[in-house]
């Protein structure tokens, strides 16, 4: 007989997307309060000496690297869809993990996970020509790699039809449908502007397993991670939020491979 | 006691120069001819499906690959001079080469060497300040990574502080100074237009250990490469002559690692 | 009372497509095939030095000018979907023209025409929104360029609607549909590969204004404006012989403002 | 026999530089404090979008308009030297500055200046060639167009030579040598960190035509425009205080094709 397991979650976060003379994103401020990174590899946004120093000083907060690839659009920060053939997706995708795998051994951390960006996370979640063109590239990279995205997601089944572990991502300001889907930025209500109430959520899906949804039906819903963002002062802040709240309510963060390894998913 | 070794060479020429909807280079009809492709890495040109292609088609014609790092200046080519910090260039180095590494781990085949390219290559000959920050960028990477480059030059010297192996390699159709440097293009005599006479040198450094310089002294020569072009249909019939007379003298062709390892070079 | 009107038409060809070291079309031999030019503008292809010299040679051939703007995607060629704010559109429209219209003015030549290209072109040939947003990018610049594009399409529309004066393009190698559009190329038909029957109907809808649809009927055609390629000896070659049988059968070729103002339409 | 000139002066600043998602630069804060804005043009910073709003609220705060090519180096900021062929640095000039005029027709406003950006403006000031090579460029679009650039440079001496008007840039916060050029920064003393002595050598320099040199001899100086930053709150606040102080010595502060007109330049 075992004790029971404590509650535990990851908190992810996109790093390094400066670029050049152009700085963007609080790096140094967020790191402190998360246990993954999406570190961008180049296309949507960074060069290789802002990766050089993101996977540094990663590294030196015990912050878990992973790949955050996306459209080569730089002007559009990679949020623009593009119609590009699966074939191509697959070869940005491996060319992407593999650039930010060279910083990785450069700095003596492994490569934990793998976040698609923008709108080919966007279009990745709904179209599993796109999903399964992704989890091709990561799997003929590193079967070990786990692939990050939201549950119910074309993503997620395709990285299991490719064999890759996964992790669920939670989105702390982000109202659900009651399939369990993100209700589109589009429609009232989609976004929880209340800190507290947001963080509540949280603490709750962690502890519970259940989320209200937008209807207000109480839904199930589990997850390995919390996206947090670190582009301004507010987001940082509200991130410490969540990181103390976390702390206090006795859950364990930890990073997305330790919670995916304890969890038995690799 | 042992048998006298019989000589032997690498043949190696860019490969995958192609870009998008751009074509450059014979591909298909150089790769018989050669054992080592210096494969661009989407810096000077190539993007991720001419990559993915390349190491392939490499691969299934037993030709080992190496990275071709350059400046990021696709209009140029790679082939103007920047004035980039060093900590920039092993930064382009390293990211350059874990893109390349990605389609090799993908296709199965392993990272042989690393030789920059056009005007990064022509800079670090000279400039040890270079030539070390593209070797750190090396050897943070993989230290088995051959470094290949002309004999005499500020990159061997600094490949050889780096702990890397080496592979020097020789121009079949350039004339050479009594220090064993390249005649430079802008002076009279530094191209040899007559291909017979090419081969012939060629021939003659890898059996004698000589080359006639162009002020007329023959001067010790010795090279584990020879650097061929497959841009156009006359590059290509030349690299097949040089191919078949080779065999035809009983010289051995074999891929850089091969030449290196029997070297004891490493 | 006045005497018949010749019939007449331009001939018009995508130009400049060539980038830095990588070369792409028959410029040279294509010029003495065509009387208007779409010269790329350096977001799709071409670069500034590409731009310079195709506006001089097409001036020096008695070619005229028009811009060819496209989604910034060199990798692409401007080939793929990218979705875009309208303001965005506007602005590259704008931007590309201007680009253009320098090397124009060094040349002492006029620009007379735009093209969107390639993924652009077909978006806005559809999308009331994308041909507005690039016809209020023309306007603002210069009320005199000529929009070029399919009859029955939303770009011809869009122009209209913001007082530019327009051209119809047909395409020789392509079937219609009986409404007057393109018949899709994914189905059978689509191209009509047999290069007798292309030039045929190519001159029965100019001398007859008929075309016959892909179901067999007769439907009424008119055009400014045949579009020819250039990329390859085989459709230099068709270029040549749609322009030699043009002559042969009386019809008068000239450049595309010549030919909307004969009409009438600016 | 006229009046006695009111000394006048122009305030230039580079605007314009964010780039798609990234920002870059205090535009608004310091327009009202210019009167000639140097924008760049979407080679070493700036995209279309941020090209036509730089130009619409500069025109709604009356500052002139001046293109600011530069190299085509977005993650150098074209602030890295690169070797290019003169007809090349011909055409890259011509490229920007249609691109950036696009825009002012659209906006309905002219443009005034050029003033060459980062590496390509201290490679042109010493630089007879390059000097020449952006010279050419601009005077092949518009013979009315100021070139400026610092007194004694290569820079005004070539447009002299192509028949351009010209216009003598002073730096308020840097040390001169005895022969007019700019101490370099690596030495000490280059830089004159009190704003208040910054300010009195720009007001001695308007009123007496004189400057203190590093040497402490008082040399001749004079110039049309102060150069101006805006790219941080301190530079923004010294913007202020030497347009306040500027207007407090009853010196005019006017746009540099007006300073340029009262001195008889064109």
């Amino acid at each position: 007989m075992t004790a029971p397991k404590t509650p535990s979650i990851d908190l992810n976060c996109d790093l390094g997307e400066s670029f050049g003379n152009y700085k963007c994103g609080m790096d140094e401020e967020i790191l402190p309060c998360i246990t993954s990174a999406n570190v961008a590899c180049g296309f949507h946004a960074s060069d290789p000496l802002v990766m050089q120093k993101t996977v540094r000083i990663a590294g030196e907060n015990h912050v878990h690297i992973g790949a955050h690839p996306g459209f080569q659009d730089l002007v559009g920060f990679g949020r623009r869809s593009m119609s590009l053939p699966a074939e191509e997706i697959t070869a940005i995708v491996e060319y992407q993990i593999g650039a930010l795998s060279a910083f990785c051994t450069a700095n003596g951390v492994r490569l934990q996970h793998v976040k698609p960006h923008g709108a080919l996370y966007n279009m990745a979640v709904k179209d599993s020509v796109i999903a399964e063109a992704i989890c091709e590239g990561i799997a003929a990279i590193d079967k070990h790699l786990i692939l990050l995205g939201p549950a119910h997601s074309q993503l997620l089944l395709a990285a299991e039809k490719y064999g890759l572990p996964t992790a669920k991502e939670f989105f702390a300001d982000r109202a659900y449908e009651e399939d369990g889907t993100l209700v589109p930025r589009s429609k009232p209500g989609a976004v929880i502007g209340n800190q507290a109430e947001a963080i509540g959520r949280v603490i709750k899906m962690i502890k519970e397993g259940t989320v209200t949804a937008i209807t207000g039906k109480e839904i199930p819903a589990e997850a390995d991670s919390i996206c947090i963002h670190g582009d301004n002062p507010a987001a940082v802040a509200f991130a410490r939020s969540i990181h103390d709240a976390l702390q206090t309510e006795g859950i364990r963060i930890a990073p997305m491979d330790d919670i995916v390894r304890s969890a038995g998913g690799c």
